[in-house]
């Protein structure tokens, strides 16, 4: 791939890494690719960040044909710059295009795209513990039409962000609300997709939740509203009489890249480890007499973000007393060592960027 | 409200009248307006069709706070402009608004901005049969952000597009393919809402049901996969002996203008709507013993768009030997004559901008 590069004419400063926040700051560049019928993927810029000009009909305005991926660039003691498990990033964006009749990018462009980008702009990864570069790759439709059909166009855009923790409470246990009025997704629809429609449509419970004094909730599935999903932005997981439970992935759920690398280093540990349906009354009946150990939710944006009280129609159950359980903890500190290059990688997960 | 007006430098040809196609041609003029928390409302401007800015990390891009709505614009014989229930529209599009967490747009400015653009835009409303002024308000969310969360700022937009007819069909039945994989709505979820991500989820289905040789799908609900919904882009009305089914507005359905107008005639005509589930077993059965009378699809693109065949699970059924039945016929003829001017308006529903 032959990407240009233009110049900025003015670096910006760099913000203090203890108070990054998440998301509120952009790097120098952004990567730019666009795609045509008949041009193909083509036009591949390393530009200045700044704005994009689009026609107001563009499809992405109106049918929300757009798609996205977040993953995080680390920089090592040594100097070394680390992605996690892009390759499966590039998978699940070509599955969410594939959803959603958008063109999919072949996935070693996509991994391209995000190394070089890095690469440029490795100055800006923070090195102060739980910091780093949040990397948001993303697609949009742009053909200008009214009519609702697949576009016959598209843009490609990378942008890069310096995060602090998602959460305020960083690796403290959060309140989490069951959801049981709105649905995040139904099998038929784009629930293991990463497309904006579905965030869309889950802002509505977030903003019920944090009204009623909840970091996010959790949703159950939109047939019988009696199985547990996931966590807001994350997987949920949950460890009853010493085993690990989580949903399936069989078309509601994200497939989460930080979900599969903690099933592997479970199950690597000699945990037992179901993907399969958790009804919200099993899971209820294991926190009231106290077989419900720890639970937790998996993302990329917050790692491990230990769960330390869940309510479900009026009734609150404690987990663990409100502490960071021992595999949680174990968990974050594996991923997050590995991701930082702390420890060995014996999975094979970083990916490294010249 | 105060709309600042910026006028074109050259305004352009308008396209033939005889070859518009649906959403081909966009006027000379747009309407544009903010909303940010601190000054609400405000910058108000009809200016020259064109390309707007937007930061990569706006919202939009990402998490598809975007809603719409579509009405049309008719000039009668005398050079009257009116509009159909653009009342109706507002207040759909407040509670699109209000269920993806959006700023709402009071109602009477929603018309407003809409009177006042295609006011001056009226040169550009073609008057041979069939054809009409489209006119899409739409209003997305403008936050530079990455986490999700309602957005602090908005941008409300109205363009307009000369249209012909939405099918190639016209006014003649169209094949429906009844779609049991994929799935538009559930209860709890945003099917009610006019809003992108509603779009997006379902082209996948629209493009299987063209390959497959139909024109349109028809949504099965998302529980059970048992009861009909509506047609791609449109409500679905069913004519079982003498008596008119059309799926309730309970949170799955888009409350169509036309839907609502389209019961209210055939009231008064004497006839019984009813508004219940209608299983797909049912309307099958009543389509092999010939009890299913008519069939046809009502929104604002198409009116009223006769369905002649309807293909489920591999049977197909065709619907009063794939002609436009008298009641679809009496219904299309009563609305668009009302919509052009050319019956007496009893009902009130159309506005004329002055």
């Amino acid at each position: 791939m032959e990407v240009k590069f233009i110049p900025t004419e003015q670096l910006k400063e760099k913000p203090d890494e203890n108070a990054l926040g998440f998301g509120n700051y952009f790097t120098d560049y952004m990567f730019t690719m666009d795609w045509t019928k008949e041009k193909g993927w083509h036009n591949a810029v390393i530009e200045p960040y700044g704005s994009i000009q689009l026609d107001p009909a563009s499809m992405v305005l109106h049918y929300a044909q757009e798609t996205f991926e977040g993953l995080k660039a680390y920089k090592t003691k040594e100097g070394k710059v680390l992605l996690f498990r892009p390759d499966m990033n590039a998978k699940r964006f070509a599955n969410s295009n594939r959803r959603l009749c958008m063109e999919v990018l072949p996935e070693e462009m996509f991994v391209d795209a995000i190394a070089t980008l890095v690469s440029r702009e490795k100055e800006w990864i923070p090195t102060i513990e739980g910091t780093s570069l949040y990397i948001r790759p993303f697609m949009f439709a742009t053909e200008s039409a009214v009519g609702v059909h697949p576009s016959n166009a598209y843009k490609f855009m990378i942008v890069l962000s310096p995060v602090g923790a998602y959460y305020p409470e960083g690796v403290n246990p959060v309140k989490i609300y069951v959801e049981d009025e709105y649905v995040r997704a139904t099998k038929g629809g784009t629930g293991f997709a990463k497309c904006g429609g579905n965030y869309a449509a889950s802002i509505a419970a977030q903003v019920k939740a944090e009204k009623l004094g909840y970091t996010q909730v959790l949703w159950l599935d939109g047939v019988e509203r009696k199985y547990v999903e996931e966590v807001g932005t994350m997987n949920a997981m949950f460890i009853i009489d010493r085993k690990i439970i989580t949903a399936p992935c069989d078309g509601t759920v994200l497939p989460g890249v930080t979900r599969d690398s903690v099933i592997q280093l479970l199950k690597s540990w000699g945990y037992v480890v179901e993907e399969r349906p958790l009804a919200i009354d099993e899971l209820m009946e294991a926190g009231r007499n106290k077989t419900l150990q720890e639970a937790f939710g998996t993302g990329t944006a917050a790692v491990i973000s230990p769960i330390g009280e869940l309510s479900y129609k009026g009734e609150s159950i404690i987990i663990n007393d409100f502490q960071t359980g021992e595999i949680t903890q174990r968990l974050y500190d594996t991923l997050t060592g590995i991701q930082w290059g702390k420890l060995e990688d014996s999975f094979h997960w970083t990916y490294e960027v010249n």
